[in-house]
């Protein structure tokens, strides 16, 4: 690491509960990159304030994570359409005071949809209802997904989704199969973040997983939940949480800097996040 | 340097214009005691907004330097008496949200003081009537010295600053001589901070540094400036700023971390210090 001087531009994250995975990916690559810049992540004591801090030492950037993704919107001064579709905000770039705030999340989903060529006359299940499924159904739509079912157990969530983007809602899968099969909650997840207890579970049955062309789990760690081990296994094309993480922290690290590594620079990166 | 990781404690500084040293020095220490610490210098470009976010992001420590050791003081929860005393702050403890400010100047000058063993019967003359010049001042009558004379144009801030403690003021040394003199104007020091006009310019006369028993020079940058050179050439004690600006920045690094270094480890910061 290089030694630390007080020209650096520093760029935080801001979330209850952070991970080191920011911390390590972004100061990596701008190691790599021979900029002076610095990443810290931080679990603010108070938000607003937390973001006052940002436009009154001109902090360069600020991820966000939960649970600020909606409560950070009226603190910044312009959204971006990213942010501004899905009512949810994961970065902010701050120039010269002006904070303006995006969503990568929506921007990797969208990238990935793309990268994997999934047809968008595919048939749809997304399980799930929160922030990220908000970015994953905002996606979908904008792609040209026409053929799309919410799955959310509480239904003024699930069914305020689906329908804000003209989807359907059911509250249980019930048998159902699609093409394109994603998961949105927590299940699979590991650690403090998940609360635990659905680390081992599959977040679709066996036979959703059969009968689908595509397999997609938004959960980022493990890399390898449950549902993409069995989806690898039943010979599925596969989309990864990890790849999701990598793409929305790779834009965030485009939009704080200004310079796109090469794709050798960001595997780099995620080789010395992941190597803790 | 380590590894920069989630968990790592900051301490910044907030200066119109920050120097590098601060942040080779606290680093430093952090580095030799294991500490898993970081320090960055800010220029901020709005003070109240950016102590909300040392309360906000928990910040622990933050350093206070022109233009801001008197605006700072409505912003904080509490005044150490060093701070108090002097209407002027330096340093920023932040202990879960209450924010406690002392002035490490006054507490530097009044440790030289002793440790130079200066008798508190000796004349003394104050060259200054600036934020350091309160500190020099209110430190000499605490110690204990009465003999003493502010030398200021200004009349208005000088007989102020003299009158506050009791002692005289003149508008200038006019030939003037004293056991002690000390110079708190920024006459003899370098680079931007000073403005530059002044660097190779005697603070005082030869006839008023032959006159004296101790001479005493607050400028910290250079470390030998025309007034401690010309002291020495005369056999006279020095005491000198750049012993101010280190013993005043380990008093802030014992404050924010409570452990106290040993005196290899400060000076192996301030050879790290100055190595750039």
């Amino acid at each position: 690491m290089p030694i630390l001087n007080k020209d650096m531009t520093l760029c935080i994250s801001l979330s209850a509960r952070p991970s080191n995975n920011g911390t390590r990916f972004h100061n990596h690559l701008y190691d790599q990159l021979d900029l002076n810049w610095i990443y810290k992540a931080f679990a603010p004591t108070d938000l607003a304030q937390a973001i006052a801090g940002v436009r009154g030492l001109g902090i360069r950037g600020c991820a966000v994570s939960m649970p600020y993704k909606e409560d950070v919107m009226v603190l910044v001064d312009e959204l971006d359409p990213s942010a501004k579709a899905i009512d949810s905000v994961n970065t902010i770039v701050n120039t010269n005071g002006h904070l303006k705030a995006y969503n990568t999340d929506y921007t990797a989903i969208e990238q990935l949809l793309k990268s994997n060529s999934v047809p968008t006359d595919y048939s749809v299940l997304v399980q799930g209802a929160g922030g990220m499924a908000k970015a994953t159904v905002a996606a979908l739509r904008d792609a040209g997904f026409t053929d799309v079912t919410v799955i959310a157990r509480n239904e003024n969530t699930g069914r305020a989704l689906a329908e804000q983007y003209g989807f359907q809602w059911r509250a249980t899968l019930d048998g159902g199969t699609a093409d394109l099969i994603i998961n949105v909650t927590p299940i699979g997840m590991e650690g403090s973040m998940a609360g635990g207890p659905d680390v081992d579970s599959l977040s679709f049955p066996e036979d959703a997983i059969a009968a689908a062309k595509v397999v997609f789990d938004v959960v980022a760690l493990p890399a390898e939940t449950p549902l993409i081990k069995a989806a690898r296994a039943a010979g599925k094309q596969v989309i990864t949480g990890a790849e999701v993480a990598t793409i929305q922290a790779l834009e965030q690290f485009v939009l704080y800097t200004g310079v796109r590594p090469t794709d050798e620079q960001v595997r780099a990166a995620e080789d010395f996040m992941r190597a803790e």
